[in-house]
């Protein structure tokens, strides 16, 4: 049996203290944004994730979801877990009041997502979807779709999906097959096979709107050729009425390693109804908007992951006695000490709260530009945030998925052998984490993506711009002796960045594959990077704090040591990934393919 | 489906171009070791893990094991492949001649358990157990114990257990609370319950031989009152025939994460007869002897899984056709390369192999040492090879089983989502591949023997003939220009090491939670460096042989390109590794417990 508790104040912490949210009140959804609401919608959020969604975690994996008919039931306890969800107006958080959404920062809501993940990572998903669905729609959708479709997707009457996978084609969309025949009424029939679709059938919700690639008649070969449609599972009438059953069905559930309780589809079209999104042939513009949106919340899932086994781990490393500390007896009046005495239990919980509270600053950090990228009036500030999200977005869905896991493995080693035993949850923990390393684009695409688009773009502004930015704050912290260890390490952490930039500069071009070859460890040298900035950030808010007498508050104290344990634990692995980047191609792509 | 082929070309070139097995005729058993008979048994081993073994590897995960009035039954298929494999002589390869064994070199017994654990891991361990048995009895049972019990393990008609943890400890040993009281006839009644006991209870043997460490009345607290005994499930009667069921029973079996293969069982004793192994209070030497012997064991496991899931991997690299290569289309007449184009793809199957091909090397030669221990005359040589295997054992249980598992992730990610489907067969080498991180005392327990047990021992006598030998042969390749890049990656990680003890010794002495801060990273280094300095000696025969005229087996050149792959893309951890060793254990132990 796990458990959860929402991590508030540290979300608190960021919103409030570090990205100091109220300054923003002049962008739209900003202005109720007031530090007490944001401490109420934790506070409720935090409710609706420990006792509603977390105590339906592990029947989600015991149960799965099952097929019968055509129809998919989920587990135990989901569609009533739902109905409260959906109820308390938690799907429509940040979307538009327009179409009934409460419109508040994506900041925020990227928090409540968290604790939502944390608590149930199968049951967010049902939700997350929607999300990415309802952000293809309103920024691709005519306004007679908008009008149709958002109203009940916002208030979770609605689910959505995302329909890109097909069995002979996952990274490289450009192979799709699924056809799209214009019908004369402007509608299209839609048919071919879609595999890996999450929340792809299920009973949660009365209608799920598919957003489906396909090919039209005559389409340019590759992605080029391609476009998005909706595809709702039962046809809208004009009046919003629900029609046919659409020509779409579950075929199959897969089975797989975690996350049984979403329903992951195989999903068979058969001259299915569909309405073309945008313009024809630019479906994989639309297909991006909702990737952007999932890709970050994917790396979201992955800290998330390894936040909620820390929680579990730090909780038994406390009360499991076993074995005595190195410096002496620490509970003599019991047969051992606690596991927690150990310094490589130690090391264990540390690697991952020194992640998961840098991580989570990143990540709301980032988010932050998201809703300054919408909603601010200032052209240059707008780009700037735009070029932000999209060189860390990369980052945070790689770097973040990859250490999730790892991390979930790492509280899964502190249980000894009761973690690999199903009854103690930690082993779920891994399965379900496994995924975000995968899906949304494997985690090598991110780094392609990072290293091939991201930095390249515009002549590298964004890398630049964010460089620079730290630079700023390096002059900022010069001479302020408290921060020297920060001052050091990210001074340290931008010239390897600058050094590997010359690298791809000078090697790059030439040899694409010493690019690709680089591209991981790249990705993770910027992840590190990133994150002690994030640390030097709130190492310097905590240290205002207490200067400013907050020094009771225990919370400023332990983030400046869990600050101070990744600069000296964590980020030493930055100069390793930078070797690595300027090791170069020759000898991983020496061998031939036929000597594997 | 996966498949899984022994690299039966590897080994024998470790066997005998690289450790040259020939060389070592005058000791017992070697006589025998001649390449031709060498090279029939790797190929005897392998059809049976090829073509017995491995298809039985899902069944076994799928079916798992049952419980059924206290009896527990097998996967379909273990029974028939447990006797064509008994039957052939397999588990007594490398066991006494006096008992029945062949008494072939360990060197060649765990090439052979590889094999077979590569092919089926939870299969393997049920030999693999009544290894550790054996080596029990044979090094501390009496003459009487050794002729009842010994013959009938080695012809693998009796299996073994090893009966450690209870529920309440299970690395901190000195908890247990087994009881053992003394009868008339010299046998003791065991009670207790026992739990996580691999192979506690099955159908693939007429009887069980349960070595149990147990607590007899008045026997001193903690480790130094603990004994051993030996608890057949039926117990044996003078004429070696078959008696009543000793009061062991198995009470459940437990529901893991993977290895559902192997009967993992809570065993409960009540009134149980069992018989002292060695002296009483001695128990906990007994247990290290089949411990030592289990952990390089279980090292193996972990490598066996990185193998067999990168085979897969990379068959599946070759076949799938996703994306284009950076440097233009290879397979122009298809719709997409082959995945083996990808840089990034091939990053993750070169960091697989040449951790595998280097980390065999390393068990090999460990494991010859562990030959030359047991049975060279010299005894300034048994000593150095005793100190050898006692350094190592713990760098490769700990290394190689994170790593292994690492790196059956790293082959799941190659399928993409495909490798988080179930049907393929990617995720189970992942969850089987978990345990080995845990068994036979979890990896941080292996980084503090390593640090506190084997290093100091005899004034740091082992490690510094270690690193005299790695001094050694950096004299004998100096000025060998072709073998510069090995040279100059051993002598700075030759350096590292050096530098690690000495930062040991001058903080770990003062405040021994320095030394448990340093523990893990030390074990990660000198694992690395042990790996490199294989690599080198590799390097240095495959050019030799190339020198030779051996040029036209591709062989020699794809070992060179592998290692040096090694040298520029894992080597490089070692600096961060040893930044962490330094980093010492203030920031690491500075939070109070209640802040976690």
């Amino acid at each position: 049996m796990t458990t959860y508790s929402a991590p508030v104040r540290d979300m608190d912490f960021l919103l409030n203290e570090v990205l100091q949210v109220e300054k923003y009140s002049n962008l739209s959804g900003f202005t109720d944004a007031t530090p007490d609401l944001i401490a109420a919608i934790l506070e409720e959020g935090s409710k609706i994730a420990q006792e509603v969604l977390q105590p339906l975690n592990e029947v989600g994996d015991r149960e799965g979801c099952s097929l019968k008919d055509g129809k998919v039931t989920t587990p135990t306890g989901f569609k009533e877990a739902y109905e409260t969800f959906a109820g308390g107006g938690w799907t429509g958080l940040t979307l538009e009041p327009e179409f009934g959404g409460q419109g508040l920062p994506y900041v925020l809501g990227i928090a409540v997502s968290e604790m939502m993940s944390s608590a149930n990572m199968s049951f967010a998903m049902y939700p997350g979807l929607t999300a990415g669905a309802y952000a293809a729609i309103i920024k691709h959708g005519s306004k007679e779709q908008k009008q149709k479709y958002l109203p009940n997707m916002v208030s979770g009457k609605w689910s959505g999906t995302m329909n890109l996978t097909e069995p002979h084609c996952g990274t490289d969309l450009g192979l799709l097959r699924t056809k799209a025949e214009p019908q004369e009424d402007d509608s299209y029939k839609i048919t071919g096979t879609k595999i890996f679709i999450s929340a792809g059938e299920h009973d949660l919700v009365e209608n799920i709107i598919h957003l489906v690639l396909a090919r039209t008649p005559g389409a340019p070969e590759g992605t080029k050729g391609i476009s998005l449609f909706i595809v709702p599972k039962f046809v809208v009438g004009e009046d919003g009425s629900l029609g046919v059953h659409n020509g779409v069905t579950c075929g199959s559930l897969e089975k797989k390693m975690g996350i049984h309780g979403n329903s992951t589809c195989v999903l068979n079209y058969e001259d299915a109804t569909g309405y073309l999104v945008g313009e024809e042939h630019k479906g994989m513009r639309a297909m991006f908007t909702m990737m952007n949106e999932a890709r970050l919340g994917v790396g979201m899932q992955g800290m998330s992951q390894s936040v909620v086994s820390y929680e579990n781990a730090a909780t038994y490393a406390n009360e499991r006695l076993q074995g005595r500390s190195l410096t002496g007896p620490k509970a003599p009046d019991q047969s051992a000490d606690p596991l927690i005495v150990h310094p490589d239990i130690r090391r264990m919980l540390m690697d991952q709260r020194s992640f998961n509270e840098g991580a989570r600053a990143l990540l709301y950090w980032t988010a932050l530009h998201g809703d300054i990228f919408e909603k601010a009036e200032d052209e240059k500030e707008r780009q700037k945030s735009n070029d932000y999200m999209g060189l860390l977005t990369p980052v945070i869905k790689g770097y973040f998925t990859d250490k999730g896991f790892d991390y979930a493995v790492t509280a899964q080693q502190v249980y000894g052998g009761h973690g690999y035993i199903r009854e103690t949850g930690m082993e779920q923990f891994v399965r379900d984490s496994r995924i975000a390393m995968i899906y949304e684009g494997a985690n090598g695409i991110q780094a392609l993506d990072l290293i091939g688009r991201k930095l390249p773009a515009d002549g590298g502004r964004a890398i630049l711009a964010f460089l620079s930015e730290i630079g700023d704050f390096l002059k900022e912290i010069e001479g302020n002796e408290s921060l020297s260890l920060y001052l050091e390490a990210l001074r340290q952490g931008k010239q390897y960045v600058e050094e590997a930039n010359n690298w791809l500069m000078q090697n790059g071009m030439s040899n694409p594959d010493n690019a690709g070859a680089a591209s991981t460890d790249y990705l993770y040298l910027l992840g590190i990077v990133s994150l002690t900035f994030m640390w030097a950030q709130m190492a310097k808010v905590a240290q205002t704090k207490i200067a400013d007498g907050g020094g009771d508050d225990p919370f400023y104290d332990n983030k400046l040591k869990t600050g101070q344990y990744f600069v000296e634990r964590i980020f030493p692995d930055a100069v390793s990934h930078l070797a690595k980047v300027k090791a170069g191609a020759e000898s991983m792509m020496a061998l031939s393919a036929e000597a594997f």
